[in-house]
């Protein structure tokens, strides 16, 4: 930590700082400058009393972190890559994959047909609601565990892995018996209990970032799954909330190279959520795929105007598969396979 | 809803998208404009199949919804405002209410000397975290239930309500057995199934803002426990997410007004969270009072630079006693009792 | 400055460092911490070459300013307020302001009426709008100096200052031969030119916040009026863009105290963009009193729904005249008079 | 414009809006809905007086514009791509271009050899800045008319065209003598004075997205350039401001297929001030060409930490000659030339 003291302070005043500085378990180290006086204190904030309670002393400025806060998802702790094994493929590794499937499962036909159509142009992973988050309470819900049966049917008909939302501690263990992967939504990603519960399920875990989280913020929720010994994590970039209203977030593909350079953990973009259009869904993936993502999450649906949840951002099986050619040329090269 | 179509459309792409509308439980309704056709579909949205997924269809240009969304927690539905019941106090009628306490209970003397001064400056309900969500796994979590045992301990003493935050489904219950108000955190704002569970306990529920919630989506988070049969709510502002850095948070007070005017549930202000300095927690809760809210949540500690958690925001027990001084003619000059 | 290293670099790295630091006039000071290794670089921060891009080497892990960057518009260069005068008015004293008129001058009859109303209701300095910054070129681009020579007349019949809005460098000397204060806009609060020109007219100049600036960014604008020898600076808050939709812009009233924390200069608010609607003005102006503003800049317009511009948030003369009698108490109560 | 009446208003209420509206110049439509009733106000927005000003009315509850505000930007107006010619090179079809060089002119032998480096490495325009807005007053200005001197030395000696930005109308004519395209930077994106200077020299104009513009408001700000008879424009996506710290600003990458969609005018992206960080150019490249960009422009300092400005964020001689290598691929996949 550094501690900026005010100008023009009593000596008294800077050694009151000093001395809780000691009290908390640091050593203190001063430095004076032009202006300011600056303290470092040396110590292992993750271990000790945080120093951030400081500023509420009037001869104190600002206290600045200098640690990092995240250890476990950290590239310091685990230089090379992870991979998350799911059935029979490898996510995080050189293949790029493309985890395809409507919003919300509405019923078997619907499902079998979406499953077979992303399987068919190249989909590893079927996506698909049984609990849904919804803005409003008069909106669908999901259809629960009817819904989850249909994707585990689809899995023993495709072959494909399972990926779904779980949206309450509740329905950890049941979601965890049929799905492959656990998703954790956008305005569950602080909920930590959730997270936890998550992780002690022992299944894959996608964390989508947030929609107003920072990117350390992210990584200190990922943390949490690592932290309960659950060493299979994916985060997940399905955009942030800006002024922004053309789209319906800001995909903030940065976040991409950073997560990667942070962190060693696979990387999924959503365009789907991203950006909320199903016009834009193909140039947003081209642009995942060359900045480094390991694998997409796409909305795919037999006929978006007709879906339960979420219409506006969904292509069509025609339009998924055009899209999966359309990759190819960029897949090859960010020197990735398909 | 109103649909704009793109102009240059064929007859034939028109056709598609009425009998679309009327398959969809809608009826059309035509209007040429100068350079665009707008339809309108009538028909009540909270009923049938939303329009909104038209969107996704290439004639149409936008798709923009008319009906208000929130039903039970409006003042079109609730003319009269609400009041909410805690022990021998009334929350959103005459009397300004003042909720303060630690961040996180620490311990009995630390409460009890907190809960003690906070009375006898003239707060009416006791704040103290149990149950803590903190951004880094490494963080103190809170005491659990041995601190719900302290608060409770605390009201037999001081007669104060108690005001501490669920965080988990599973807790729900507990958390019930000793509060007098639940809190639903910013993180958890949109946690639909915590806010089911929250609703169902019975007891009044304060629903805080989540970090980047628009106020459409928290009246509808609101409508959540109003739709589960809990007649008890109260809105809280406590600050959004901008790319302002001087404070933690940019406090929204127009929320203050605006809350009053779209329903009819009492409005709580948090000036700690809000702005995450203890030095300028005395302005806003100016602010907040002339702005028409009902209560203040403030964060109170004996020696706020050694809490355990967000020591910054907290004001010492002799600040808080000149803050409710101060407070005093500006809550007259809103037409309220102290 | 602060500059922290990466971990596990080596030591011809870190000497690499310090001797840049040295070479750009630093004195460089080492902390050895638990993970990381700190330097703090002292000088003058703002008579040096700046150490930011020492941030390119990937050696190093982040780079943190200490000092403040402003320094003229700094309370601690000036610890009492500062006041401007503007005819016989003095703004930042005891006495509270209110500078109120129409968004845009649109004829002789609208100023004058306006004008009269709002000088009977209280206000103490008439604004109008002659050069508009449009967001789009088919808009009303305001009656230029026609407009000006009206708010003269307008000034002389009723003996209130006139603040105008000035847009163009080249406009400079026109406008203030007119006005009494100028108003710098949101959309040109980092047109430095702009800013410069104004400085050097002598005249008052009231800085409005753009849009996206930080607190800082305000500040250091600022700094560009004080350094081009113009005293007579005030600070306008007219609301951040963030991603609420239901106002205009999100007023950050918090901005009122920052400011007369930071700075010397009066602070002034307007309730009329920062909200952008009329029924929420009265509100936004009780919370602005309350948190220490010295003037409020309103739009008042004798019929809003056939305004020129933005009439959704102007009050008529009724409304206007209204909300100065509510004002009345919670001017009292922040201790100032009306 | 589509107005939606509050429920439960009067007739006499409702006939008012409907007399009001054809004295503004257009014909009202009534649909009566379920719960409300809305009145679309036939005519064009762009002729007739504004009916925003209607939402000042308390019968008014809505007031929503159909009509695209932007008409010479458009891709309605003018469905094939436009190109802007600079020398030689055609900007917008299909070879794809990179602008490189240093944030700020310093010195010759600085200019000429990133000159020489960058020509050889592939780029085609040579950017360096002349005049610099910067935050605070007390940093670099740049070296003004000495700067464009140099340019205009490296252009003659290198054959590459100059793109420099142009910061105060009073300098219009001057830089436009010296350059080859006109900047407008972030903070001038609305100073629409300065627009209509840079419009007037006859110069291609390259537009700078706003720090907080939204699509909509960029084009509007770029039809101020059309609308003065100027048809060389093209779009920059530079970052946005969001409340992410880890970049500068947050690169908003999918508004290039969305101002491609919208506009016929080529887009350009700036990696270096979307992100501001050296390390992450590389990957943000490569993003922008997959989605569809058609130039880059590159900040590139033969020694970075010591750069006069923005040190951070630009790249070494060899940086950039390594990143030139690696787009390659990624050009070639998204069907442009090198």
């Amino acid at each position: 930590m550094i501690i900026v003291l005010k100008p023009d302070i009593s000596k008294k005043e800077e050694k009151a700082v000093l001395t809780e500085i000691r009290k908390l378990g640091y050593k203190p180290h001063i430095m004076r400058g032009v202006e300011r006086t600056v303290i470092g204190a040396i110590g292992d904030e993750r271990k000790n009393h945080t120093l951030e309670s400081l500023a509420s002393w009037s001869q104190v400025e600002q206290v600045m972190p200098v640690q990092k806060r995240y250890k476990l998802v950290s590239r310091e702790a685990h230089r090379s890559s992870s991979t998350v094994k799911v059935l029979d493929q490898v996510l995080g590794g050189r293949k790029f994959h493309v985890m395809a499937g409507p919003c919300s499962v509405e019923g078997e036909a619907q499902l079998m047909k979406t499953a077979e159509a992303v399987k068919a142009a190249g989909a590893t992973i079927l996506r698909g609601g049984a609990f849904k988050p919804r803005t409003s309470p008069y909106e669908f819900q999901g259809l629960g565990e009817k819904a989850l049966k249909l994707l585990a049917k689809a899995r023993k008909e495709t072959g494909l892995g399972i990926i779904t939302e779980l949206l309450s501690e509740g329905h950890a263990e049941m979601v965890a018996e049929y799905a492959d992967i656990l998703q954790i939504g956008t305005r569950n990603a602080q909920n930590f209990q959730l997270l936890i519960a998550a992780a002690r399920t022992g299944k894959p875990v996608m964390l989508k970032r947030g929609l107003s989280m920072k990117i350390e913020e992210w990584l200190l929720a990922g943390e949490y799954i690592l932290a309960n010994e659950n060493p299979n994590l994916l985060f997940c970039e399905r955009g942030i909330r800006t002024f922004e209203t053309y789209t319906r977030n800001t995909l903030d593909l940065s976040a991409v190279p950073i997560i990667k350079n942070e962190s060693h953990c696979p990387v999924v973009v959503d365009p789907s959520q991203g950006v909320g259009r199903a016009d834009l869904v193909t140039a947003v993936c081209k642009g995942a795929v060359a900045m480094g993502a390991d694998a997409l999450l796409i909305e795919v649906h037999p006929n978006p105007a007709e879906a339960w949840s979420d219409g506006a951002q969904q292509l069509t099986l025609d339009g998924f598969s055009r899209l999966m050619e359309e990759l190819k040329p960029f897949v090859a090269a960010a020197g990735r396979e398909f």
